[in-house]
């Protein structure tokens, strides 16, 4: 008998621990324990189980994709996403309207006047942020969210979740659209070793040297460099590249990434010079 | 008239390369033509819009991710992959069998008997993959399926996409999970500049020279570094990390993502030297 109750005793902690995961909270695991477990004899079990369930009552930090264009959501993210978003009433976001938008479209169920947003941007003050983790601490699940894609690539999300993993707070990435590597799976170049060099400088002579940087190091260890620009200096990018890089440097341009009008293609640089393309104020990734 | 008929025409075009890209093949743009447009005046048109359609008669070749654990799929790969996969034939894979399992596991209604799989793996001559995309110029779609997460990434099925992008077939990558994304996105560190360098060299000395070689350019440019070993060989891995590198350098460890036992963590070499973990054959991204 004893065995038996320490048996179901470890199978609940289990199911607990797996719940938390799931973002299903306390409520539940109660009515399941009362309908279930309900007995006199259990009575002991039933206090050590919430004693060790409380042991590791800290919520989970979710990274949570965005779309990176117009495609239906069902295109690009798991119907995982879609479940848990109604779950999670605090987000840390870029810009709560747009992050709103966004949660509405995903899953008609979320109940956005009961959800808590933490603005995470250049006008955050670092004094700010000590106290957006807070809800997790207590329990609670938080989601991070980017403006496009993957939360804390491309971004600056990474010091949320840093502090999460100083504070012990478990950090749980989840799948979605990530435009530099759906740029390097069809760019037709090595991606068994590659690089993201984030934005281009702006102003010469940085911007030049930086290109001759990358295509050297392109060269030199054959480590694709991926890297971008502000959207309306694209043509800019474009013109510069071929203006610096040699005529045999093979170049990928991978422009509006999942949407009807997708185009990546890779040419060199020789080739590229023949062509025309406007790639003003699309999101656009380039490697070589 | 002529303003409408003309009208209707571009609508079709567009129409039909709408329907290439969906998988959805001639016999329902045919149907779609019979019914909607059959009218005597029309058959110019029609016969205008079967040539256009035909001058852009290539199949398109999808990068189609797999998944990287035992999680269910749904978590992991959007619905368009689930709809897409019976509407083609023709797969390029490392390892067919394992391949056969995923897609009957992704969608019921793939027909394996009817599906023709290409091999791409260390035993496959470069001259044997000069006829893999034939079917793709006669108009048929193609999937390229690698073992786990990303098509072409720390895999080298770029060869395949380099292949297309010179025959001007299209290549469309799909959203799935790819376990240094996530890893990188979870890990705390920068993500707004990072390097991934494939598997790390096994031999002494270069090993060290590697891992040396690897922290110092994490630290000069500021250049997360991520890395990775086959799974039998992580705890040497793990030991040689503890031994090698400065007490303060950052390391994430990034086990089993998306599996119910994930683990995430990142704490200084010091800290993790104080640390018991068991990374034996289990699916492992470091990052620094």
């Amino acid at each position: 008998m004893v065995v038996h109750q320490i048996l179901v005793l470890a199978v609940e902690v289990r199911f607990l621990q797996g719940q938390r995961k799931s973002g299903i909270q306390e409520p539940l695991f109660l009515c399941y324990h009362v309908i279930f477990c309900w007995d006199a004899t259990f009575f002991p079990y039933f206090c050590m189980v919430i004693i060790i369930a409380s042991m590791d009552s800290k919520g989970i930090l979710y990274l949570i994709p965005n779309k990176i264009s117009e495609a239906p959501l069902d295109d690009v993210v798991p119907q995982r996403l879609v479940a848990l978003v109604p779950t999670i009433k605090h987000y840390i976001v870029e810009d709560v309207r747009t992050v709103r938008r966004y949660l509405r479209q995903l899953n008609r169920e979320v109940d956005i006047d009961s959800t808590t947003f933490y603005e995470l941007n250049k006008h955050t003050i670092d004094t700010d942020i000590s106290n957006y983790l807070d809800a997790a601490e207590n329990g609670e699940n938080i989601g991070l969210i980017s403006e496009a894609g993957l939360p804390c690539v491309a971004d600056p999300g990474n010091v949320i979740v840093a502090m999460a993993h100083r504070k012990g707070i478990k950090v749980v990435p989840l799948v979605g659209p990530c435009s530099m590597m759906m740029a390097l799976m069809a760019s037709g170049l090595n991606g068994q070793n590659f690089a993201f060099n984030g934005y281009i400088p702006i102003d010469q002579p940085e911007r030049t040297r930086k290109l001759r940087d990358l295509e050297a190091r392109s060269r030199k260890e054959g480590q694709s460099q991926i890297f971008m620009d502000t959207p309306y200096r694209n043509n800019r990018l474009f013109d510069d590249l071929k203006a610096t890089l040699s005529p045999q440097t093979m170049l990928c341009i991978a422009l509006n990434i999942t949407s009807d009008d997708e185009f990546i293609c890779t040419k060199s640089i020789a080739e590229w010079k023949r062509e025309k393309l406007d790639l003003n104020k699309k999101p656009c990734i380039f490697i070589i």
